[in-house]
């Protein structure tokens, strides 16, 4: 009773609560308390054990989580009955810059029953002080709390592969949180050598339509991969061939696509660096180089009036009638890292890609 | 009886089953069965019942689907008790162009027992006919059975609103199935009307380095959003000011930002219609026309690379030393839709940016 008389005070404040909760971690914590900050509510009802008037109070029955339901009220608790059978524990968490709380993934409790006590009381308690949108990322160990966040009124945000994100919007009106990532990025190698040939591939898996047409390489970039390199990486993987990044020719911004996401296609004008072709039979049939003129007057290309607006592009490029987009390594003071800026080359420069030399 | 007889066939090829299959749609199904698709497997388990040696069978025993555990053999059943605890039916499922399957949600049991018996069954039957990735979209309303295809090596994709898809990669070797978007796209503005003046905002929620800055009204495009008319909308819904889109003037390419995710931010030259200033109090703490030399001489450009550059290349676009990129609707064969090719102004054309008029 010493140890619950420490740590369940009447009228904590919110940063008291906080201090307490952190000494629970060290080892110290009850099972049920499970490490989570109290909300006032909870501290009222502790209030009631912790006077002699309060009868006989036995802690292991105090400490059980049960499944509970939660009427919201923000009154005190009139005596330790009411107490115990809607007692429970606020999840932990932190605050976004956003007004928003973020549950700790790291604390969550692992029994499903437990989580369906503490996520409407946790719910309920964070409405009442003002707080927005809830997020709740569960990684894949803990999938069983999916289906109890769910019906608790949860929704799925994004995931990837060892997690789902799922959220809750607390105030009236419309939900303000941020979308989940929309697009996928794509990059397509026009490799030209100095014989004037382009290095073309025929895709193992492709469209019927498209069966025995040679295209440029193309495939999407990895995460956190940058254009030009996976421009680079996409053909070196695909042919063999070593190349330099030169400029970004022109993109296409297509919707609907896979899983219905958009898609940004970056048409990436490469150097070649090598010759000798090394495909990979996972995913290519054929790759070779082509004569440029031979490969323009396919009909794949003729036929389509993207496909042919984008060659016409590269012959202009070719003859210094047009400028492509070079990256550029900038830091910015924004969000402090570094990132890539892409513009047009021959700004305040002499050898400018966009006049005849 | 009888149809017992009738549904389960001694070594019933495939094709056959799928007709058997969707004469049982037409209300006829037996509960357990749901429509499914039966294994070859399955079809000479059942083979035993249907003789008179295999002694007495109730059919509703029979019928029931138990929780059970499958050893992926391909073997025979050499008796109906072996049979009856190892019965189940494959999930019903289409076939994608790259040899994986698609679970068909619209089918799925929605009792996580039955679901957490035919998972396996169907697994081991697919792997057994040289399939590869195999796809689960689970809605909202049957995220229980989220936990058990986890339990059986289910890994998340992604996930939207109202549904998380679920893979699990069959063969040995490396996983070939596409990755999940990967981009957020945001969108600024640069509006200047005819007295020099830029449009500027202060966002209401900012990074305290930031605040009381003036910066350029920027925002993310929306799911199927097009980059020319993202950035028109974020900069009537911001400042209330009607534009039109002119040019992409640069992007830039930054990853690890929100939800890890990476992000392509799209600066565009936006031409004024209106001039009257009207917030959104929502977002945006205060908007004003402002000289664009003072615009430019602040801290925030001034000390920073990024946006010190940024504003450079919009200075030379003024002075038409810079040629943007302009969006052209295309229609390719590839995807048979239409879609957007950004590219530099003035190709084919007198009036090119590029060039001091």
């Amino acid at each position: 009773m010493e140890r619950l008389s420490l740590e369940l005070r009447p009228q904590t404040g919110i940063l008291e609560e906080r201090r307490l909760r952190n000494k629970r971690t060290h080892g110290k914590c009850f099972t049920s308390f499970n490490c989570s900050l109290f909300s006032q509510w909870e501290a009222k009802a502790s209030y009631q054990i912790a006077t002699p008037s309060s009868g006989n109070v036995d802690s292991s029955n105090f400490l059980r989580v049960e499944p509970c339901k939660i009427n919201g009220s923000n009154s005190a608790m009139p005596n330790w009955n009411i107490a115990k059978s809607n007692y429970n524990s606020i999840l932990d968490s932190f605050e976004d810059e956003y007004g928003g709380i973020v549950i700790n993934a790291d604390r969550l409790p692992r029994d499903p029953n437990t989580f369906a006590c503490a996520l409407p009381v946790s719910l309920s308690y964070w409405k009442r002080i003002g707080k927005k949108g809830v997020w709740l990322k569960l990684p894949l160990e803990l999938s069983d709390l999916v289906p109890v966040a769910v019906k608790k009124g949860f929704k799925y945000h994004h995931a990837e592969e060892a997690y789902v994100m799922l959220t809750y919007w607390l105030p009236e009106g419309p939900c303000m949180l941020p979308a989940n990532a929309s697009h996928q990025v794509g990059v397509g190698g026009f490799v030209l050598n100095d014989q004037n040939q382009v290095l073309v591939v025929q895709e193992k898996y492709c469209d019927s339509a498209f069966s025995g047409a040679w295209k440029l390489p193309t495939g999407f970039i990895q995460e956190s991969e940058e254009i030009f390199s996976g421009a680079v990486r996409e053909v070196q993987e695909e042919t063999g061939i070593d190349t330099e990044f030169v400029e970004v020719i022109a993109f296409r911004h297509a919707h609907h696509l896979a899983f219905e996401k958009s898609d940004l296609f970056f048409i990436c004008m490469l150097r070649p660096l090598s010759q000798e072709i090394k495909i990979d039979e996972m995913e290519i049939q054929a790759a070779k180089w082509m004569p440029f003129s031979e490969f323009v007057e396919q009909p794949l290309i003729q036929d389509d009036s993207m496909f042919k607006k984008i060659m016409e592009i590269c012959i202009q490029r070719l003859r210094k009638n047009y400028c492509g987009l070079t990256a550029h390594p900038v830091i910015s003071k924004f969000d402090g890292r570094w990132s890539s800026l892409y513009y047009n080359v021959g700004i305040n420069s002499q050898d400018s890609n966009c006049h005849a030399s």
